[in-house]
């Protein structure tokens, strides 16, 4: 097992790494105060590890909810079926809220732990690739609005984060893709090596190789620590992370949320990205065709619905979060592992890399 | 105008008190960042000041969200529409959201300010003494749930708070009454001379004489100020705010959120919360007479309705945020300016008091 520090201060919390983490007690149990736990599920996970993960929390008061699986229930209606168990158990401000899911799973339990009793403890044991190299880092939580990814949330840490690559085998193809679409984006943002790494080493990780997967899981978890630990709350270097984010949330809420996956969505907002630094003069072709070649080999899409026209894209990227001042900020690459947040591009040409990169 | 800071290292706040605030553009300006405002107010309050703000407010990007009126639409529901509203008007995280009118504006608005693209800024003008002098102060924000009140909801202070007293020359009698229940409060707490003074002026503040309200205001936000800057997230001696809310609140939740006041049932709470102090032997008969003819004098209830059975009482309270380790904890009286919180007190003796301030 690896165990590695996301270092916050007083909010400092540790990720664990390994095989059959699931049930280990003597790993939770540190980090559960009171004596009660909540964990919250989703249909598709519960069924194969919830009793598990139960039995490994014996000697406490446990209750659970589960949810309906997908992105299109991340809503303020679903956060308060959580609200809702959590009262009928009559939990207390010492309760722990457990995620055991995907992202959907540990951002919705993060904001309600963030938001019950205005802010209780929780522990973070992700699912999927995606949630474990990305969601479950950083102490970003919340729901989904109609007219905007992620606009209703909050940012707090987890006491605890547990990854457990076991749970990996019963992952769909398609979801262990989307996963590996955050893990090429910490080689983008500032980490060239681990780009070259994952271009050797793809296939190995669409194995689902252990020892390739743990690699590639730690590095993205220690990679998306760092630029954390230095800004919590997104006022600046933090944005970087959202690489791909802007045109992939356009494509996640212009196509309704669920029909794309996450990863999915951001995989073609980073070729967008890529495209447009290319644009910019600030990368070159080849650096482009290496983006596009190991997005294609992680089996991931590299063009937008043709249904989601140029306007569109625009009309949903005017509520992004980065706006400031009423002016869109994009995270573009000066080169593969440099990307820069910036205002500073032409707009025609943005609009351009978005309708080259749509399906004809 | 009377000035004073709500001291939070990075978080401190001003409070300005005074008449005509409201149209001050002047006040209000520094603390908005960027150019866009969206005020929430109710249909009650907002065609008597929004108007009044709105100038104020000229040369801002100025957007409005009006709630009903009443403690059964602080929920998450109609949170949602305060969202709604700043997603369709794109609103970024420089946004600066207005809280004008009372208790539930203000908590709701402050959630919705704490939630929206994980924080933005807020502005708090608060126009019942309720919202004056409790709720503006001190960052607490949330909804009520079904089965609890204020049991979602984050800590979020705002940028400012400006309390202008002319808006009390159209708030009702009985609102005016139940906002002086969470005054009598800060005598009971801490404040024995605060307390006497109140004995001697109820009829001045009754009569709305603008001097003793803008010196009942400003010693209550005082009294709140001090006791928050001690202990901002309530992990200790803040939870003295809570005297009477415990019963209050199961009061409110029992009958239907919007049926009793806040401070109407606080004030019921209170006396509760008393008597119970007498029966510990903490207090002297005439300590709880003075503290009834108090609350008499101010026209505020001192008997629970009769339909809330004790059981109910007790169920109600099992959820409250104070409970720790399944115990439930009171703020009861040591003498009059001296509350403190206590798990250490008779069941048997709290259920008599309850029963004992029950209407018959």
């Amino acid at each position: 097992m690896k165990t590695f520090d996301v270092e916050l201060g007083a909010r400092s919390y540790p990720i664990f790494i390994g095989r059959e983490l699931l049930g280990q007690s003597e790993l939770l149990a540190p980090y559960i105060a009171g004596h009660q736990v909540l964990v919250v599920s989703n249909e598709t996970v519960a069924p194969l590890y919830l009793e598990q993960l139960k039995m490994a929390l014996e000697g406490f008061e446990y209750e659970s909810v589960i949810l309906p699986d997908g992105e299109q229930y991340k809503t303020l209606e679903y956060l308060n079926t959580i609200f809702d168990g959590l009262l009928k158990a009559r939990c207390g401000r010492d309760v722990t809220l457990i995620a055991l899911g995907g992202g959907v799973v540990g951002d919705m339990t993060g904001f309600a732990a963030a938001s019950y009793q205005r802010g209780v403890n929780f522990i973070q044991i992700p699912t999927t690739v995606l949630a474990q190299v990305d969601s479950s880092v950083g102490g970003k939580t919340g729901v989904n609005h109609p007219l905007g990814k992620n606009m209703i949330g909050a940012f707090h840490q987890p006491q605890a984060v547990l990854v457990d690559t076991l749970v990996l085998a019963t992952l769909d193809d398609r979801q262990l893709s989307a996963g590996i679409a955050e893990v090429i984006k910490y080689g983008l943002i500032s980490d060239e090596p681990f780009f070259c790494w994952l271009e050797e080493n793809m296939p190995r990780l669409l194995a689902r190789d252990d020892e390739a997967l743990i690699y590639a899981i730690e590095r993205s978890c220690r990679n998306k620590a760092e630029i954390v630990a230095q800004d919590e709350k997104e006022s600046g270097v933090r944005a970087l992370l959202n690489l791909g984010h802007t045109f992939g949330h356009a494509i996640e809420a212009g196509m309704g949320y669920g029909k794309w996956l996450h990863g999915e969505a951001v995989a073609v907002g980073t070729c967008i990205a890529a495209d447009l630094s290319r644009r910019q003069g600030w990368i070159d072709d080849a650096a482009v065709a290496r983006i596009i070649a190991l997005t294609r080999a992680a089996n991931l899409p590299t063009q937008a619905p043709s249904e989601l026209s140029v306007a569109k894209f625009n009309e949903l990227m005017a509520v992004d979060k980065k706006v400031k001042a009423g002016k869109l900020r994009l995270i573009l690459l000066k080169g593969i592992g440099k990307a820069v947040v910036s205002g500073d591009f032409d707009g025609d040409l943005m609009n351009a890399s978005i309708d080259a990169y749509r399906e004809s």
